[in-house]
């Protein structure tokens, strides 16, 4: 908790890493004009001052000043400072205030809406591939084709649980990673994303608990959260879960699930060892808690093929494998899938068919042609060729530019996972990146708890080679700078802190 | 409640019409033999039997039994009667009992999936177009001109919002509609029913109420009760919501949200007369209440045009809009969009971003062309045609083979609202139509509230006028069945009232 006494603003640590420090200094600011403490027309603190009395950086109140005039509450006057020009309702227009009138959990997940791009800005904090990395050709070639044969087929509703030329086809597909099922089994989403909401529905009732892997993919924890469940992060290393935590903690908390991604782990690359796969199983049965396995980045290795999924393994039908066509093909397609137990479809068709009926026919059959034309396997080749060449040229430049930063290169998937060099933190470094035109992940928003403040996410394939040079040389120098500042913080901070 | 005593068999009528009768006799009975009340081996009551014992219908047991049979857990031997042959954990094959994991509300959705289609089934009950009324050979030809024209960006994901060009597509196609917006206000959904979820994420917590029309439409009542909302009904008529009884409710439950279809509403088919319509909008602005709009099928006329949307007339930004494309293009497309004021916009993009990142953009793309084009103009000329067509030659037949079902021909949309004959129920001649081959809704399903069972949804857009034929001849036929099976029961049950 820090406090502003003069104004009684009050910004709290995040309690999960999820609103960035700056957004927090935004709300307490808009709060305090709508509850009329600081009035239309009165003066805010200096930049320099709030830092000070808020214990953050000044590019923290930076950030947070341009939102708030980006949102018409705040406006700088030559020589009087920036002054309240309107209230929260005001600004906004509304005669009828819509914002006060929103769900806890979409307060929370507010932030996610503020993802803007200048089209400067090096993106290394996306989660998906750039579209030269899309297989465009393939694709036009192969929809105008599904045009010229199709009858109103493409436009019909398939089964919520999709289109049968897709689930056949990825029956076909899951076969060559040693997964053998149905097509019953198969269950296409909307993307990963839905396909978490969906499981959640079907399974979490408030107060239940989902272990991950610690730290794990932000989208899960949303997704968990907010249907009422309690996220708690296993610890995991170089080689994945630990599988000996996990089982304390499998006795500890008695979750309702699982979740794991073993293969190119979303934020950290780890790959878990073939050994801890069995062990994982094995516990796992023990405690007879089902495990949702996401893999989203196996295909995309660099050297040698990782271990089969552990749904190859699976002999107890306990686990509901995920996988997506949005990182190995485009992200908009929006069309990924559950392999599903018997017993759990039931409640997962029902999920789906509430969440929005089925997916859209035309994507599913796309997909489908995609695969079965093995327009795919050639595709994910080139992907393999080029993100590899895109984590050896980061790797390369931040261990000359950023030599500070700690890190193991992956052998796979998107991400390199760094460690920044204590104190410096995500508080500190992220608002002087944005600065500098680059964006950034902090670690935090990957924690089922707190921390995570001294990690960062780059993802390599969302940017070329030419914009990764760019923007390593900005993130040096937004390494650079907060360096800088905490210096000055310290000197300026150390005689004044018996004072606040 | 009822009970069968022998058994202990419970079954209660469904709280809000939500699970079918036979359905509850599915779950007493996979129950009973899940905790050991009947092994593996023993015999099931006669059909006859427990029909009587529990005060349902013959053919609810029958339905019930032939689902217990196609769940494995039952089978019927000559000379031996219908026997248990598995338990519910067995016939599902699973090692591991995923059924039994499921979420409360999945357990209650769970009867989504139930609804198979046979061939020859005539389907009254469905909720959308045949395939003879897709604009199919528009929407090929289109969708080959964008794969000649397009770079990559049909594979780009566009900003959760949704597409630009889909976005100002329907700018225009709003205005002829006297709704003025701008296109940051729209926001692109996978249809309606997505729509409704993020609504009820950004807006609504567990205690929050909903008023809405009663009937109503079933996905909007699951969509609110999943976020834990209570809705409760407005009473209705052929004018629509009764504007006097809102103004009560409203004074009552302040709610948190009221949801209308102001024209042709789902099931009823009503039109908000103009003048309870600008009642409404003062109203829920004197007590400060949102209000969300849908208007699916107003461009489904079959005579004069309806009244403007709510939206039209919305000076204070009070209403939310929501429209979609799959009942007057293809269902499949799974495109929908919500005009929403400004004040609105960061939460339901929060939660849009959170359910699937964006809408296919492939397929924003498809209906922007659609638009703008204009194809969708014409194609709507026929569909006012032909679902006239339908409409006539159906309430024609009804009123010829089915005489005693009260009704009123709508004067657009896709539903007729009608009436069964008093003492006749939906529990009595659900079971006796699908035995005909006659799909058709209960009214209960489109209560906030208990009741409904005295009512019947009929979907002309879904038949073509030979299918209605046959579909009205076997409703007839199933009406009759009923009858005849209340006239015996009656006799049965009259001199054992007593003992049960």
């Amino acid at each position: 908790m820090r406090r502003s006494p003069e104004l009684n603003l009050t910004i709290s640590r995040p309690e999960s890493g999820d609103i960035p420090l700056y957004l927090q200094v935004v709300e307490a600011i808009e709060k305090a004009i709508r509850i009329g403490q600081i009035g239309i027309g009165q003066r805010v603190p200096a930049e320099r001052t709030l830092s000070h009395l808020l214990r953050v950086s000044r590019t923290t109140v930076t950030a947070a000043y341009r939102e708030l005039e980006a949102r018409g509450l705040l406006r700088g006057f030559v020589g009087r400072g920036t002054l309240v020009v309107a209230s929260p309702a005001d600004a906004s227009g509304e005669a009828l205030s819509w914002s006060q009138r929103s769900s806890s959990m979409a307060r929370q997940a507010n932030y996610l809406s503020y993802v803007h791009h200048q089209p400067d800005v090096v993106p290394f904090e996306l989660g998906w591939q750039d579209s030269s990395l899309y297989p465009t050709e393939s694709l036009n070639a192969l929809l105008r084709e599904l045009t010229q044969t199709a009858s109103s087929d493409l436009y019909a509703p398939p089964s919520p649980a999709g289109d049968r030329s897709l689930q056949q086809a990825i029956v076909q597909w899951l076969e060559a990673r040693d997964i053998r099922v149905n097509a019953d089994n198969v269950l296409i989403t909307a993307g990963a994303q839905q396909g978490l909401n969906i499981l959640a529905r079907a399974f979490l009732s408030p107060g239940d608990v989902v272990l991950t892997e610690r730290p794990t993919f932000m989208g899960a924890l949303m997704a968990f959260r907010w249907a009422g469940a309690e996220v708690v992060g296993v610890p995991s290393d170089e080689a994945g879960l630990q599988s000996d935590a996990l089982e304390d903690m499998l006795a500890w908390h008695r979750p309702k699930l699982i979740y794991v991604m073993p293969t190119f782990q979303n934020p950290t690359g780890a790959i878990l060892s073939r050994e801890r796969r069995q062990q994982v199983l094995d516990i796992a049965a023990r405690y007879r808690v089902p495990i949702i396995e996401s893999d989203l980045y196996g295909d995309i290795y660099f050297d040698q093929k990782p271990p089969s999924p552990l749904k190859a393994m699976d002999k107890l039908d306990a686990v509901i494998y995920q996988g997506s066509f949005s990182k190995i093909a485009a992200p908009s397609l929006r069309v990924g899938w559950l392999v599903v137990p018997k017993g759990a479809l039931p409640a997962l068709l029902a999920a789906k068919a509430f969440e929005d009926l089925h997916t859209s026919t035309l994507t599913q059959r796309l997909v489908a042609r995609f695969l079965e034309s093995r327009h795919l396997d050639r595709h994910l080749a080139t992907m393999r060729a080029e993100c590899r060449r895109r984590r050896d040229h980061l790797a390369a430049l931040l261990h000359e530019h950023v030599p500070t930063l700690q890190f193991r290169p992956p052998a796979g998937g998107y991400y390199l996972w760094a460690r920044l060099p204590p104190p410096l933190t995500t508080d500190d470094l992220l608002p002087a990146a944005a600065v500098r035109g680059v964006a950034i992940r902090g670690g935090s928003s990957h924690m089922p708890e707190r921390g995570g403040e001294d990690y960062i996410r780059l993802c390599f394939a969302s940017v070329d080679t030419r914009q990764i040079t760019k923007g390593v040389q900005r993130l040096a120098a937004a390494v650079g700078d907060s360096w800088d500042r905490l210096q000055t913080n310290a000197q300026r901070r150390s005689p004044r802190v018996s004072v606040i």
